[in-house]
């Protein structure tokens, strides 16, 4: 029997992104929609100004749309929600004791939160036990921004290897990242924008907590000083980061390469179907990995890494592609529901729920 | 009296970008327009696809273009030409007693021949009296690659003022660099190439030669370590670049941009037509600069410099821009006739000379 | 003395534009800016969200904003209101006594209400008179909406040789067409839409009454059927459009290219500084016109035409281009401000006014 | 058993698409890939500047690039060359015993040579019979222009159920369909080009051939007066047309649109495996189609239609779009052959044929 899904947040350009992603899923089937209140009550057909190239699932398309309050006739959510209402709403779903897996940022940095990536610190999810929400058996896990996932899951073999002490990283980042209606077309039409809102700063916390390690007194955080310049160009989909490391035990770019294109997801044989083959594709060709080409490698899940030379600087240069709103959102939170699935702790609610 | 020019690859995008900045120059006026033998006794109107947004001034679409053989009739020739032919043609002018105010790489890094950016390095010109061109007055004179440029107007002042021990760059450069007609639109709309062929190897050479001291021996070259990783991305014009420097004597970030905004140029009061009269822009508001917006500030001349902050791994960190086809090539090299004309070394010469 | 102007909406696109043209009039100063109450008591700079490539002129970037209510301290004021409120405000500050110079749709096509090009109708102000605002002296001039003007200035000397029975024309329009922030960068970047809504009839009657007969009862529209689909392509300034047109009299291509090449303005002679001194040209060059290279072309107030050919299906065919927010927004208003100050319909006003 | 095919110009930008497209094809497999004497003998992967999204085909990435000369090691031909070339090389396969199913434009309009898409006009491959190579048995098919296959699409259902007397079409073309390297970036960035070599004339003569009648002598050309205006826009693939039809038996635009909706392909039933199972598509929303969205629709082969309206100077008017590399060139010829094969007119070859 298939897992009963709810999205909040559906009619968003996340929430639009979980549904593409979802349509097909051996494990997971949407049943429920919860939007604001001005799309409640409507078809999703209606209320979703659908941006994606494929078109909106049919049974999808005439589902109605909820609010975005407990309690939903699913078995847990996704959240797509904007960050501006998202704490209090997955909370309150949290404390309904649904299992809450958000791509917003608002818990990401709670101590008793996973902020997870499945290749990367899988373990983490033992944080959910920590978790109190009135005995309600909720939880919440969040994923990475999305700038975040691409640098994290190339430097993870690197820092398992040879430890990093220090990352430097200039990012070149799609408008997608930016939402919808997000950057107007007359701001970016043939120009960079050299800044990007707190997204700096939330590559640095969130790399160190995804480099952690699970004490008993939550993820220390991992040693790593990280400074990024965040700049948003005239691309669709797939953030670029130009990456430069100071490793602490020095590596040659050959065996930082060799590291990466060798990594060992620890997904590997568990048979989750989001999880790429092959999590890091190392490019030989100097001219890739490039964003309209390799950013839909392995569905959008694979990360690619190309360029990697010693750095005169650092130590060891690369840059690193992912798909920032596939691994570095949806996919990445359906990846996330997916490995909790495969570690029992998504169940199947069996009280009756009252459909609003 | 105006000084007579002469163009050598004039039909090509750098000749085009020659002719139209010496549209109305106060001293300098074009003679002569030599090409490939392709275009030789064509019109320019003829010979040159032109694709610059202002027209063809009429009096040049009416020259003559001839080939790229002394004698041409006028006092000194810049050069657009590409670098497969730069090497003979240019040394062919210097031995017939030509001034050569050159953009092409070919000479570049020759102990003799100065590699000049007149705010940074004048007194460089020295060089010239070491050349010897079999007596014939001759000489060459370089500005920098396109990328190169932004990059030092930013160091140095800080090199002057803290000293730069290293500097990691990340370029995200324009199409206009590339040449006409360069990039694929296949290849890089709503796309990035993270790679531009031995643009990465100048940026350090140049740079090190650049902020060099000028010894009995030569320029020695600055002991900076240069880490450059060059990008394309789609802007039309205008190289934007995410610097980190580690400074010798070491300074918070508002000290940096202070040194870099009060900048005194040592060519003003000089009175050259194209020096920008602020060489360096310090922006405070943190979406700046901009390509689009900013590369045409001074005339394309003026570099802009924004998002100077701590680098919490080198020390500090800011983006700079600058026009690269304007500052980054023709309007270098224009720059750098005004510097040698102040400075006497441009010379009417007042041999008969046959027009081919 | 300056005539004194105020701008209605002056922090939007259009109000935008009205500023940077201004800057430097030799009849015009801005003595008032007016715009919403969010905006209302800060200084333009505060205001404004500046998108222009050039800055916020300095006199103008420190001067209040006000709200959009009589008395504003100026002469007439140039309207770059959204039709969603212009309406009421504009029929304010006509009752108030001020010549309100539009760029809005709202009083485009009422019987009274000039909607003038200057170079094609303007004996339409004589309207003026017609117009009853309570005695105040006020009253209301329009330009039309961006795509109109490009297709009038190229069908008025071929309705004035051989009349024009019916225009087909196809738009290809550019982004700044929508104001800011406008169309999204995930909708346009490499797409075309083929829909702006409410375009289409505005072409048709807009060109019928900009093409029409002055007569006691109004204007007669001119005889002409019009087909238009118009479509959004990512181009920022610059609207291209494909016209098809059947004549009266038949032409050959020759003939209309002509025609069009030689059409001599009504403005010429008069001085007025924002008109062109050529208001048509007429490329033989069939890759042009083009949006990026000849938008700006007599500072963005020269419409281009290009490809004139026989058309097999309705007789004779031909591309024109105008620049959208110059020729067709502001710039425009301002030469309609121009041609009414020659003709004395603009006075000071002398009365007391106090500011806001 | 498979169907062998060779591919004559397997290195440029159609051979590319063919290579993609075949991958998996359950009828054909690539046994020879031809190219110039420059690739030849080369591994594929080194002769082919791989420009697709997807990866090439292990198999074929490997496979040895020959000459373009007879005999290849295949059943029958499908030819990407370039028009410089082709007509010689299609001419000796065809001599040589080869079918050729070509998407050069160089025997499109001979008498005896099919111009063919399998929707519109299948019985043409009549014409076959009437070829004659020496006797050799091979035989030359067209597919056609790019910009010709969306028109001719729309227009059948129209011409068969009401006449088309006249159509006014102007064409916003992608840029895959200039080839590779193709149009530069710096002339289309954020730009429009109303200029396509050739396009308006074979759009005409095509769009004759196309929905003219078999006869006797040939194919009598319909009576449909075509006028083209061809621009090329910033869009990576997929041709939108802007369609204004006179009707020789007038019809509303409803009708209009039900008949194309409605349009029942001769293919149906014949499990052709790149015919689409819907060959046109009639979007109701005004928004649609766009060439970023729908260009892949039906794996590129769905032609997609909308906006049908009344045009007041025509009768009824539309826009369409279709995928110019594939339903325009490679997949139109992949289904010329699928359909050549249900004929029966692809048989295997069982001469014993020399490897180059």
């Amino acid at each position: 029997m298939p897992i009963r899904v709810g999205i909040l947040g559906a009619t968003g350009a996340v929430g639009q992104t979980f549904v593409d992603l979802l349509d097909g899923h051996p494990l997971f089937t949407i049943t429920a929609l919860a939007a604001s209140e001005r799309s409640a009550g409507k078809t999703y057909r209606e209320a979703a100004n659908w941006i994606g190239g494929n078109e909106i699932p049919d049974r999808v398309a005439e589902m109605m749309v909820q609010s975005c309050k407990p309690v939903l006739d699913c078995d847990f959510v996704f959240s797509g929600l904007d960050a501006s209402v998202a704490g209090d709403i997955e909370g309150a779903f949290a404390r309904a004791g649904y299992p809450v897996i958000s791509n917003a940022r608002n818990y990401r940095m709670e101590p008793d939160v996973p902020l997870l990536i499945p290749e990367v610190n899988p373990g983490h999810t033992a944080l959910i036990g920590r978790q109190d929400w009135g005995g309600s058996g909720g939880f919440i896990v969040t994923n990475p921004n999305c700038s975040t996932v691409g640098l994290v899951m190339a430097l993870k073999p690197l820092h398992d290897a040879f430890g990093v002490a220090a990352a430097h990283v200039v990012t070149l980042q799609a408008l997608s990242g930016a939402g919808y209606p997000g950057v107007s077309s007359l701001d970016i039409m043939g120009n960079v924008i050299p800044h990007i809102g707190g997204e700096e700063a939330k590559m640095a916390t969130e790399t160190r907590k995804l480099l952690g390690t699970l004490t008993e007194a939550g993820v220390e955080p991992a040693d790593v000083t990280i400074s990024a310049q965040c700049n948003r160009v005239p691309v669709l989909d797939g953030h670029m980061e130009c990456v430069s490391v100071r490793l602490k035990a020095p590596a040659s770019a050959e065996e930082a390469a060799n590291v990466m294109a060798s990594f060992e997801s620890p997904l590997a044989g568990m048979g989750l179907s989001t999880a790429p083959e092959f999590p890091i594709r190392v490019f030989e060709d100097e001219r890739f990995p490039q964003p309209r080409r390799h950013a839909m490698a392995g569905g959008g899940m694979q990360v690619s890494v190309g360029k990697v030379r010693e750095c005169p600087v650092l130590g060891v240069k690369f840059v690193v592609l992912s798909h920032n709103t596939i691994r570095g959102a949806a996919g990445g939170a359906i990846l996330n529901a997916e490995l909790l699935n495969a570690q029992g702790r998504l169940v199947r609610r069996t009280e009756a729920v009252a459909v609003e």
